[in-house]
């Protein structure tokens, strides 16, 4: 089966995921000159923001074929992040937090690329109705918004790949190439990572955030907030509060009101790894250096080749 | 790198799990007849009557050396059942919920081979320094107790391999031969899978709870009981019971009291799929078929080699 190489303009079948405060133009130019699609995480951006960082980006790459968006469309703004993207040639657009149903016609009547990120077969068939070319499906053990169902990336990928015609590409507890070829046997059609592209030199995140998942253990994150917006959170003093909170049994506005996008910012952006919200997946723990995305990209492939079989396992 | 094949006397690197009212005498015979290690799950057991069932599976095979027996270390019995198997010549041995420092020196003094189930990195490395010869490291997605940090599959599987030198069996949202090879590329040296051999013809699980295999979907199963003893179940009435005494902030004492070993026995083996516990995987709704299990894994080996790649993915 072909993979996502062919549906996107990039040489390996990886994407480097859009994240809020970590993936802006600097990072995703990196990616798409590794060969993989750099992703600007327009979550965090206002719209004007958002337009410098494609512009910064495609100033560091001649490559912008290989330059997406990625853009929650729970934001108020989330049509003017996309126009704003569209108007600036962006052509591959990653939707996810909504339906697939409310942009996808729209965007393809630019001749775009439009990928939905679910955590469901369900969602999965949804998107490809709704007329996505592909979808992320994305696990439990993935950082960051996260389904309701926990469902695993080892248990999720082959339903989704059972379910839809459309390309696949895994997402969640993947963080180096034994990772990339476990989730194409699963039947993916390429991968989406994340925590291993926020431990780049290249991401924008603080670097304190940066040696936190150089310090992590196999048990430093864990799902909040399941009744509301789950979320996968690095276990500091902000998570502690929100766990408190949670068992007192707080309503949906109290976790919302902590949670707010201040805190975000402050973890991720400037480092502080107290009283911030750093949003981050399980294979932390496995992530040892802060590599240039080339050199990344590199030991990925090699990695992924060097875990298989010459022929077959048994 | 070498599979479990070299450390056990199997064909295929494939075990099939030990699980309470479900493998007896007569599925541990089929599968060792299939070329697997087929495992009598002690932990419902007296050691009456797990003498009955090693009697009966040595009468269903000739390959006495693929026999096995799981014993569970936090029932009061364990010793005794250990005792039952070895003096009836059982060699291999999984012990789990306990310490591997426990019975490890003591088993292989008899020239046992002894094999414990993990959850984390830590306890894999407590369990090679206690003597045992491979460890099952079990993701959050699999049916039954499980661990208190949810750590999924593909995050814990790498991670384990890194950190251990002797053989690492994957267990966990495995239910086909595309999900073998994947656990295989993460580094595993074999796999165990549960729930998938329930929905066998010589699983002594009731046929209402493999009909409920067939029927499930990807959001059927759950955690529960984080705070105590954590267990997948399958979503019925008696999960709700739990669900509703643990939103009210049960006692650790209440919900044990509710989940009984009765509940286990009703719903698993006397078919209760109201009132009965049911422990499964995650993978259950990627299950379709109740088949013999000589056509199972048959069927797995065929799979596995499918899902691989002629050379490499890219």
């Amino acid at each position: 089966m072909k993979n996502i190489t062919s549906l996107l303009p990039i040489q390996y079948p990886i994407i480097q995921a859009g994240m809020v405060w970590v993936s802006g133009g600097k990072l995703a130019a990196a990616s798409a000159n590794a060969g993989i699609l750099g992703v600007i995480g327009a979550g965090s951006m206002k719209p004007d923001l958002l337009k410098l960082h494609i512009e910064k980006a495609k100033l560091l790459t001649t490559h912008h074929e290989r330059l997406a968006v990625n853009v929650p469309l729970l934001y108020e703004k989330s049509k003017e992040q996309l126009e704003t993207a569209l108007s600036l040639g962006i052509k591959i657009f990653i939707t996810s937090a909504g339906s697939p149903k409310t942009y996808t016609t729209w965007l393809k009547s630019y001749g775009s690329t439009v990928i939905h990120v679910v955590s469901t077969p369900e969602f999965a068939k949804k998107s490809e109705q709704a007329g996505c070319d592909a979808i992320i499906a994305e696990g439990f053990e993935a950082g960051g918004h996260n389904g309701r169902d926990e469902i695993t990336t080892f248990a999720l990928i082959p339903q989704v790949v059972d379910a839809v015609k459309i390309p696949v590409i895994a997402a969640g507890g993947i963080a180096d190439g034994r990772g990339i070829a476990a989730a194409m046997c699963l039947g993916a059609h390429g991968v989406q990572m994340g925590t291993r592209f926020v431990a780049t030199e290249e991401s924008s995140a603080h670097i304190n955030f940066k040696n936190a998942i150089l310090q992590s253990r196999p048990d430093s994150t864990m799902l909040m907030m399941k009744k509301s917006v789950p979320v996968r959170l690095l276990k500091n003093k902000f998570f502690e509060d929100v766990k408190s909170l949670e068992e007192r049994g707080a309503s949906k506005e109290d976790l919302e009101k902590l949670l707010g996008h201040g805190r975000a910012k402050s973890g991720m952006l400037d480092g502080d790894m107290i009283e911030g919200e750093i949003e981050i997946g399980q294979v932390a723990s496995l992530i040892h250096d802060i590599p240039t995305v080339q050199k990344l990209v590199q030991k990925l492939i090699q990695e992924q080749r060097d875990s298989l079989p010459e022929k077959s396992f048994f």
